[in-house]
């Protein structure tokens, strides 16, 4: 068992051992945000009693929500461990008496102190491992539905994060000609967007907040595969681009309905779908909460060889560590 | 009393007589998604025990929340009543034992028949009037939180609703200038962001995808105030122009922070400030709820404007009513 695993099984084990868990909140920044929605939407489409809430931390901490208490678990993520926003959160949520689980990258960090439970973990955006934060959100929420209420996909999961890592590698290789060519014809656009819902929604949200817009200047905006239609769609054209994400379960629907509509009025598609990654077989009906961490990294092989192909490097910043903000 | 508060008043009466209410869903899409967003602000910050959730129609039926049922009051909007998502979503939840309440400015439509209750609102984007969406919307939430947990800001509410229709006129009056001035200087942008948080975050999310994207074709995204810093912010230059929303309450701290920094690096900012609106002597500590009502409207003058320096009509869309979708 890795360190990181027991750091879960340490934060599971004081989320069963509370007197009660009534409410789950996902509370973070940017990228980190986008990467606990998946675990906010996974206790929100498995929870049988348990409320879930997801929010960016200042957000939270203006919201002030009156339910936030002794009844609550909240898990919050920075991977410096210094995000100044998500350490008041965890102090506020701490004071009022909530389990505070802290995912960071940085040991002794802000974070990790403020926190009552910390998950240490290990970072490579273009892979997935049993150390990384994304896999093991998902063994700590299976791991509190599984003591709170008894939830049985927890095995499931378990079993299938096993296999991730040669999962990912393998559609990584397959991709490398679409990569290429996307990558290649996509340099010179000023807008690219994203759209996905479901368990995806945090990974087209990332990629457009954190990869296009942060990290490569590009125009950008997720837009919710359900909410397409009724505004979005409109700005759809032969030359305009969208990276659509068709996820798993019953939310593939309205991405397939989406994305009917887009192949006909857009020449510009990247179409990346989930069913490819063989998840059923590996976690039947938990598939789906699998597939956000797969598509990150397959987006970020697209965001490497998009920057390469742009000359502007995924390090390059103008603000951020420049400047005080 | 108008029909639309009698509406209300029996809406709210059917929440009363609730043996329990736990839950408010708030379901709709596009333009009503965000208008009810305003209305799940206010049960989020105010609310006591009830959970309050908010979602795009499909997402709704997607998600399938185990959480819905005899407890839950789920609050949907469809401007025509005919929106198939949310008649599904109606039909899905008031099955589940829920007491669905519609929004709607057709009366007999499929949302109508649907739900249990209807509030039969009138419209004019310009303007805020007694018998439109938005104001019954808080007239209802916090109609709710008086009858199930003794919330003591209706009265507050009521009064201050019935001075809005002089203040947005007062307000649009005074910002003619300013209208002209941004409609001419932005005719010509292929990109505009809007930025809010906190109660507003539903305003900048419609102006973003309802009449930029949607009525305008122009590229756009809301970003939330409390995000700009973690990625957004780095796309901010001297010309990339930005509408920012000036909330009241504890999230002002967010849009100002963010405010701060777009003003040092964009030359292109329209601030639209809710301090101007003088809520707080109205409404008190109610005022913040009262925001997204006036900025909705507001930017509907703002986008009247850009339409004619455009030469591009609200009403033009290249699919809706044009095609099946």
């Amino acid at each position: 068992m890795t360190e990181v695993v027991k750091n879960v099984e340490a934060a599971v084990k004081a989320a069963a051992a509370r007197e009660a868990v009534t409410d789950m909140f996902f509370v973070a920044c940017g990228g980190s945000n986008a990467l606990l929605m998946s675990g906010h939407y996974a206790v929100e489409r498995e929870a049988e009693k348990i409320a879930s809430f997801s929010y960016s931390s200042a957000e939270f901490l203006a919201r002030a929500p009156k339910r936030l208490g002794k009844g609550s678990v909240v898990i919050l993520c920075s991977h410096s461990g210094n995000t100044p926003e998500t350490v008041a959160a965890a102090k506020y949520a701490r004071e009022a008496g909530a389990l505070t689980i802290a995912f960071t990258n940085l040991e002794n960090s802000p974070l990790d102190q403020a926190a009552e439970a910390t998950i240490l973990y290990q970072y490579n955006p273009l892979a997935v491992s049993e150390d990384h934060a994304a896999p093991m959100l998902m063994r700590l929420v299976f791991g509190i539905l599984a003591a709170r209420e008894g939830n049985g996909k927890l095995g499931k999961v378990e079993t299938a994060l096993a296999g991730m890592g040669k999962t990912i590698e393998a559609v990584i290789a397959r991709h490398k000609p679409s990569i290429a060519a996307w990558a290649e014809s996509s340099k010179r656009e000023p807008v690219i967007y994203t759209m996905g819902s479901g368990a995806n929604w945090g990974s087209a949200y990332s990629f457009a907040i954190c990869i296009l817009q942060e990290m490569q200047w590009v125009h950008s905006a997720a837009i919710h595969a359900g909410e397409y239609f009724h505004g979005p769609f409109e700005v759809t054209d032969f030359d305009v681009p969208f990276i659509i994400l068709k996820g798993l379960g019953n939310a593939r629907k309205m991405d397939e309905r989406a994305l009917a509509f887009a192949e006909k009025y857009s020449k510009r598609l990247l179409v990346l779908d989930a069913a490819e990654f063989g998840l059923e077989a590996l976690a039947g009906d938990a598939a789906e909460y699998l597939t956000p961490m797969l598509f990150t990294a397959l987006l970020r092989a697209y965001a490497v060889a998009l920057a390469d192909s742009r000359g502007h490097p995924l390090t390059v910043r103008r603000y951020m560590w420049r400047m005080e903000y």
